[in-house]
């Protein structure tokens, strides 16, 4: 059977189904941003991973490899915030090709360094190897929370508030930004070849950003939300629910249902914009709600409160409520500035379904 | 600066010098075979990772993927003992190329899922995602020891012995076996290529292991010593210093020696090998050895014990004394047969310095 036809999220379905947990500190496995653990005391211990490799999930040419560090630190720090979590320790590991030099790695440690140090995180190991092709980074993560603060995906009850953190759709539109600037410079080099041109002699190549540097900071120095962990606490509100938008609205929305047994509504015109996402999207001819709904790698937080919270959710700065939880057989809806509804897919991005 | 100038653990103190712990909690961060990490009361938290690529760390034409998915849990449990700790949970991330079917990963798994409950530890989650060329594997597995029971790399002192289990340089013997079938086949069918003639009617290829059983299971199916942590405990015994042997007894005791500040002495003729191991070694022109010192992939452990405790060390069986440690200017050296010493040479495997 092709991997492809079952995705991500079924493969790991499918290769974890008969996994039995054998220690009574494993308090929860597979499914979630982080496994979470107890050792001894009130506090848990919470873990998360991620391995991102070239090609895949970022591109050299255009990726500085200080930002690279600093956004793979970021997207492990955010899984444990996503759970209520506070960052404590992080493992790194690498696997290196030839063309790496030491200058290179250390570019990528100061980006790393810098996220962790933000963020009150040790590094405290890892694993340094070589590949034959290309860089492969993995990274674990590794947190703590007060066994009665921890936020799972599955806790989601009907009438609850629906909220995300930020704007969404930003970190996507840097993304195209970026894959364009580099499809006008491939070109340019391409045609020089043709005409048998000295690539040296070409114009030094300067890429069109002007008016989109939030989206290109959005792409490649993503923030993860401390912030907001930080404002929830000091407002006294634990949500019911929670993860992180990495693959897009949708498809969290879709996590996050389907893990608490309900549905959903939310509301086009409460997704929440940045004015450079509108204008680029226009510029591409997208759909911006598209993008803002499937985009991912926005790295903001989607999380429920309860209905009576809905005061106090409002004053916390940076969070929008954008529609609300409903009972499962209403499935997941979105309802459009016209005032139709559609039904939400999860067209979020899957590195195992696309065509890569 | 090209990386093969620094070497793998160049590069790590290189990169890792400026790091500095933040956390109370985290007790060791890089530079063992596991970070310590103190949560609340008197166990705690050990954290070991490994990065494992295709055509680096394993070569799937000769591994099949469930001794593969064996073979990598048991290199992380590996070093989770090498604390003298239990494992108790694992994540396990894949990057595939596209070549890989849901049933190859079912055989991955499966191997995977033999090692851990073999050793009770529980897989608690991971991420799966796609790569342009190749299998990556990256495992970080956590683990638990009572605080006063870990045992580090720098504790070995004056007088201590040096002892370790099992017996080395069998895997390596199993890997040179591997290669030399994989050389045989790629030739038949080279030749058969030459020929013209159609691959599918060349006869099955049978490799030639009879009598070599043992040296393809030292390679393919490593096991890690819990039976030795377990009966250290029984006999009530705290090694000084411990580690497993990864990339050969050479290189491990510099590391031992160097972070606890002394030398050593180990005599050539007790060093444990397998009659197959010596008797591969003399078909292959090899010195015995130079194997067992330099080997690598055995996942033995290496420690040592004051000098007080020799007749119980003595006692336990799988356990061989091969020498003592020394005051540090004495240096690492070896006792060779004939009586003659020479400085140990740390050249094990290390796959950022090789020409790969």
């Amino acid at each position: 059977m092709e991997i492809a036809e079952l995705g991500e999220f079924g493969l790991i379905s499918h290769l974890t189904e008969e996994i039995e947990i054998k220690n009574a500190e494993t308090l929860k496995g597979v499914g979630d941003d982080c496994a979470v653990l107890a050792y001894d005391g009130e506090r848990r211990v919470l873990v998360t991973t991620d391995l991102l490799m070239e090609g895949v999930h970022f591109d050299l040419q255009y990726v500085p490899l200080k930002h690279l560090g600093y956004k793979s630190a970021m997207v492990n720090l955010s899984d444990i915030y996503a759970m209520n979590g506070r960052p404590r320790q992080m493992t790194v590991s690498l696997a290196l090709s030839k063309r790496f030099t030491v200058e290179d790695l250390e570019q990528f440690y100061d980006g790393l360094r810098i996220a962790c140090e933000a963020h009150g995180c040790d590094i405290v190991g890892g694993d340094t190897t070589s590949s034959l092709t290309g860089l492969a980074i993995s990274i674990t993560c590794i947190g703590d929370a007060p066994a009665d603060k921890i936020v799972y995906r599955s806790g989601a009850k009907d009438t609850d508030l629906i909220c995300v953190t930020g704007d969404l759709g930003a970190a996507y539109m840097g993304l195209q930004l970026l894959e364009r600037e580099k499809s006008v410079y491939n070109a340019q080099v391409r045609e020089a070849r043709q005409r048998g041109e000295d690539l040296a002699s070409l114009p030094p190549f300067e890429p069109d950003f002007s008016g989109r540097e939030y989206l290109l900071e959005r792409q490649l120095k993503p923030e993860a939300r401390r912030d907001i962990i930080e404002a929830l606490a000091k407002a006294d509100i634990v949500p019911t629910a929670m993860m992180d938008i990495s693959d897009g609205l949708s498809s969290e929305l879709h996590h996050i249902c389907r893990q608490s047994g309900v549905g959903c509504r939310i509301y086009e015109e409460r997704l929440p914009l940045d004015y450079q996402t509108a204008v680029m999207a226009e510029e591409l001819n997208l759909n911006v709600t598209t993008c803002a709904l499937n985009g991912g790698e926005d790295y903001e937080l989607l999380f429920t409160v309860p209905l009576a919270l809905h005061d106090r959710i409002s004053a916390v700065p940076g969070v929008k409520v954008i529609g609300h939880i409903t009972k499962p057989e209403f499935g997941l809806q979105l309802v459009c500035r016209n005032g139709t509804e559609m039904e939400l897919k999860a067209q979020g991005w899957n590195p195992i379904k696309s065509e890569k």
